[in-house]
């Protein structure tokens, strides 16, 4: 079955000397597709937020590096993977990319069809993208009880990668196995992937659901309406330790704290062989307007300070494993 | 020490034959304050959020019944009364205020000077819920230490009571004792009392604060960012369960799992002694647009449903104590 064809949409598609991406800040109001024509607009777009999602923004930018105008030019070459690299700094999946495509660049440099090699390389990214989302979604779909009520956080669906999605591809895979499916919806504050998002794809896919506060989770734990939670990761620790979108932490400490199993769903290249733990991620901060502002208004004083950071970490003793395009792997 | 004088800001006045009261729904944009001439017009700024916070509802409605044209036509105070009462049917506070006014009422009805006897009688309402608040402050602060970083959710100032609070009456009392104190600042979704009150208050009273989303707090008491939880309690159950705006459980969670003090403020009007525990306390649910809008921006598909508890429970083992006027209650 192939799911991704059934949903009808799509967050990325390679358009010969263009990159189509679909305008996530448009959402869920209006479905817009932007056409990309140049290195700079394609790391404009992942800096900010037009596209997003750990594995999504790598393959943005492998299709990005395709629009390097004279791609031969070592020193061009090098200071757009430096400019795209430079956008998002948790995510793993982005560096690995730019860095594959560069080793292309360099083994193939003084061919006649190094574009080609180039594109063709950046569609072998997307599509094993799109391979590791499926087999994660099988393998997930094995922990998933039927009937199951799943909290999930952020978004992690078609518009976070280039297939089905991490955690959403399992939830997919899930319900149209037949499964009694049914999801609860983290908003996800400050930038609310999830109310804009999540909740967009899972009424396009029509799978029931219900959009709450983050700081509802706790309440709806307690009174025994949560089975599963189930989140994406950004960047995974030799020790299983992860970082991801902030919330993630607490969700893990509500879902222990209440014995509901957590499960992180991660392809393999968002696992990050030199990081021993958690500790040594970074994480990213963030502007204090994205607190501040919401749509055109804002909601705190002017002269308020907020703290943003993008991510927090989750230490592998919270959770009960994570999926994987390669199996299921437990601390 | 006077705090509430010394922070220059107000909520609520009587001014000899009107009620002037902040504007909190301009908040934290401007500061506008309003004169209100009629219990129409008291009614209409409670039931459309222009003020709120129980205690600060329950005095509003006393100095409204002074606004009666005749106060000695029983039928038409007693339509004032049941107006005042319709307008936020689960506040205890108001329901209370407007009885205690209406027994006053009726023990004076033939009096000349039944209006000045309504107008003492509303003011005494007013500075008791003040007193209590001074109260709550001083043995709080016993349990602040020096410094501290107190992480706090929704509003419960100056902009909630006649005083200067609950829970950030004690952040106010440590505060203006000389302590070293930095507050975290839940923005509290949906309705953001965190963001566009607490903010203002603390920005207003020049106090050392940061803003913060809700699905933040677990992130900052893991990197040890917070000493110490506090809170206030819409309704506090004999045996010390109490409901509170949603999230407040989610926070307590967090806290007991990072041996992070956790204290909710209340004073004795809140307490229901009809009330066995937490489970027997009923949960308000508001409407789904409170979710999917924020401001004037939709944030959801049109045809997302939402999920929106205003309060939830949390049990006493979580707690290590309520601090009342009375003094400091452990479970």
């Amino acid at each position: 079955m192939n799911i991704l064809s059934r949903l009808g949409f799509f967050s990325i598609k390679w358009g010969k000397d263009h990159l189509l991406i679909l305008d996530q800040r448009q959402l869920p109001i209006k479905e817009e597709y932007r056409e990309l024509r140049s290195v700079e607009e394609v790391s404009e777009a992942i800096s900010t937020l037009v596209i997003r999602g750990a594995p999504l923004i790598g393959i943005a930018a492998a299709y990005g590096l395709c629009l390097v105008p004279e791609p031969s030019n070592a020193n061009a070459f090098q200071d757009a993977c430096s400019l795209l690299k430079s956008t998002r700094p948790t995510a793993a999946n982005l560096s690995r990319a730019v860095d594959r495509m560069l080793s292309r660049q360099n083994e193939c440099i003084g061919y006649d069809n190094l574009l080609e090699i180039l594109i063709e390389e950046a569609n072998k990214i997307h599509r094993e993208d799109e391979l590791m989302c499926e087999r994660m979604g099988d393998f997930g779909n094995e922990i998933i009880p039927d009937p199951c009520r799943i909290l999930t956080h952020c978004n992690t669906g078609v518009l976070a990668t280039g297939g089905i999605g991490t955690a959403l591809g399992v939830i997919y895979t899930a319900f149209f196995s037949g499964k009694k499916i049914e999801v609860w919806v983290d908003e996800t504050r400050p930038v609310l992937q999830g109310a804009r998002l999540t909740a967009w794809e899972l009424s396009r896919a029509k799978i029931p659901y219900k959009l709450i506060t983050d700081n509802m989770a706790g309440h709806l734990m307690s009174a025994g309406q949560v089975d599963l939670v189930i989140t994406g990761a950004d960047r995974v620790a030799k020790n299983l330790d992860f970082a991801n979108k902030i919330g993630t932490y607490t969700l893990a400490v509500l879902a222990k704290h209440h014995d509901i199993p957590f499960y992180s769903v991660a392809p393999s290249t968002t696992f990050d062989s030199d990081c021993p733990d958690g500790q040594s991620i970074a994480i990213e901060m963030r502007e204090a307007d994205e607190i501040k502002k919401i749509g055109g208004s804002q909601v705190a004083p002017p002269d308020c300070q907020a703290y943003n950071p993008a991510f927090d970490i989750t230490p592998h003793e919270l959770i009960d494993g994570i999926i994987t395009d390669q199996g299921i792997l437990t601390p």
